[in-house]
């Protein structure tokens, strides 16, 4: 079945009343006069991210009897949370196979949206074996996460959304993982707009998208790194490539430190949640990866992101960001050194956070010691600055 | 001056364009059928707080020879942001005296807006006396953080709004530290409507209005310890005593464990970032403190959390709400007991985040090793569930 417009309209008739229509809000941090971002929020979305729609259109697709059968699907993440919200809306039994080492939050938000779900095999693709074993054996249908014209159509609602807010955006900009969402979204859009742009993102260790248009045909990659897990996917869908080939201008990538800064900027100075693939359109206009003059919309695609994660995330982003600095100090263990560190650190205008002392490193002579000290400064520079005082002074400090 | 319903109208009026107008967005994690909470994002408002719209009226009201003298005012965090935006809206000098552990990216931001920061004392108190010296010096004119009619009329104007987003509200949950927002509020909504409960929230170790009320007249608290800092205050104002006094229905307190878990759940279930005092309204009402049936308005009163408080936060909430739990076991420094220990946690269902062995601790039989482990589980119960299955095989845990 191909993709048509009516689809994609007749899919967004059916969403009223079921998905949130998510709003765009203008982004200060990244905008300037050349260039304004907008995020359209469907981290706001009902079960925090877009993969209701799409799997609401599917189930609302199939005949009664196919709905009486039940729906199966396997997923780690939002795909899960997403069909078991759809299903529910019907009253159709849904079964989610996850794999055993899924996050507890999401297995638990699964099973509170009324789902059936099946712990499994150790990664995605034990977890999608098994789920099409059930398939077989029930009779379910299988909602697939993205290669499937209606799940495809609805996604691509969100494209109509940001065409009706926003009639003279410039460029949209979407993650990409399997091509669900940008398959929609870049359809539904360049059908009505040619001249709008579409660009797509994905993680530079999960770019299989990118090289399969590269390559003319859908390659499968053998690895799919990125702390982005909702993108990560080795290979795209037939459809979806075939249809990201037409529709999306450019794909550009970003790696795991861009998409960490984008989600700490998302939090800092927007006060939103988003989840790795939801920050990648945000990191990609940080990283000036395009053209992004004119009005952008980035879509931040969901929000549910471990909060241990946040936690890594945090760390690892101030650090990068020259905002917490680490420095081994070798010092002679005898009183008075770690006070004229402290001085000397102060007198810098960085704050002290942690201190570690040791003396039992096996490197260390016997009269040295290693201090480790944890501060805030403001910037890379900043912290230069201190570590010059230091060295002034006489201490050894990497 | 006393403050009237006029003076908010007028408020509302002039922050048009300025300040940023706030929707009310619906919060699901907490609703039901008897209870539906909405949130005032005040976390959205320009400077990432509501105090812009007090500290904008407040200059508006000045004479055009009062502006070119400058203002002046004292704080660590939020006022600091919206006083100076408010300056340089009206092209006016601001000064910010910041006590020089104030946080740097507070002190980044507030030298962004344009403000000349100058550093003084350790802490708030010291920054005050140098504003009031510099005050007298300069001419320039205080901006009180909340104890002026003027400002209390731009806080109030988020009462209005509220009003006219939800005109069956019920009741509105308003912060209080030095009482502003809330005067401001309470007084628009009971002008207008007497019907609608207004509830006001201290933090319980800074309930100086509470404290204040129940004895008829202002106290002042020896100390202020919460992580809500944005309304640490020991003692309130004289006009926001008088208002809170008669429009506050009722004020209720929240410990820094609520303020925490109303963080980590307007982040996880919200995809919302508050700082303490923005999550007190929330804590408040996940915790049952006073009558939550019907509509209930939450306002978020600012957004500006310190990401590395984020971090703590995340940490202390997972640690008490079971969902991360650390075990101290003790066992025979031998091989093939920690590999026992990881098998009885795994088939509970929970998962192993950090191992840490240790067979040093002073306490120790020379045999002995102590392991810890921090793993993740479900809820409290599902933590006991692990600790009863190891201790059933002979370990001693706690």
């Amino acid at each position: 079945m191909a993709l048509t417009l009516g689809m994609i309209l007749e899919a967004r008739e059916r969403l009223k009343g079921v998905a949130q229509r998510t709003g765009l809000v203008h982004f200060k941090a990244l905008s300037d006069e050349d260039s304004q971002i907008y995020l359209k929020t469907e981290d706001l979305q009902s079960t925090g991210s877009f993969k209701l729609r799409g799997a609401y259109i599917k189930i609302a697709s199939l005949t009664p009897e196919e709905r009486a059968c039940g729906v199966i699907a396997s997923s780690a993440g939002n795909h899960a949370q997403g069909v078991a919200l759809a299903a529910r809306a019907f009253d159709t039994p849904a079964t989610i196979v996850m794999p055993e080492g899924a996050p507890l939050s999401k297995v638990k938000a699964t099973r509170e949206l009324g789902a059936n779900v099946v712990l499994h095999g150790n990664v995605y693709d034990d977890a999608y074996a098994e789920a099409c074993r059930l398939q077989a054996e029930t009779g379910a249908t299988f909602i697939h996460p993205f290669d499937d014209p209606m799940v495809i159509a609805g996604q691509g609602t969100i494209g109509l959304e940001i065409m009706d807010d926003m009639p003279d955006v410039r460029t949209i900009v979407v993650p990409i993982g399997g091509g669900g969402l940008a398959s929609g979204v870049s359809a539904a859009v360049k059908m009505l707009h040619p001249d709008v742009r579409v660009v797509g993102v994905q993680a530079s260790g999960a770019a299989g998208m990118k090289a399969s248009i590269e390559a003319g045909h859908v390659v499968e990659l053998d690895s799919a790194k990125t702390i982005a897990d909702g993108i990560a996917v080795k290979k795209p869908g037939e459809l979806t490539f075939e249809l990201c080939s037409r529709y999306v201008d450019e794909i550009v990538t970003v790696d795991d430190d861009e998409i960490a800064q984008a989600i700490l900027l998302l939090m800092e100075r927007g006060k939103m949640v988003a989840e790795g693939a939801g920050a990648t359109a945000v990191a990609a206009i940080m990283s000036r990866k395009f053209d992004v003059s004119g009005k952008v919309v980035a879509v931040i695609s969901g929000g549910n992101i471990d909060v241990t994660m946040i936690s890594r995330i945090i760390e690892k982003g101030l650090l990068r960001a020259g905002r917490v600095s680490k420095l081994r100090i070798l010092m002679q263990d005898r009183p008075g050194q770690l006070e004229q560190v402290s001085r000397l650190i102060a007198g810098a205008g960085a704050n002290v956070m942690a201190v570690h002392h040791d003396r039992t490193d096996v490197d260390l002579d016997i009269r040295d010691a290693i201090l480790e000290i944890t501060m805030e400064t403001q910037d890379r520079e900043h912290a230069q600055r201190v570590i010059k005082a230091l060295r002034e002074a006489g201490f050894k400090v990497n």
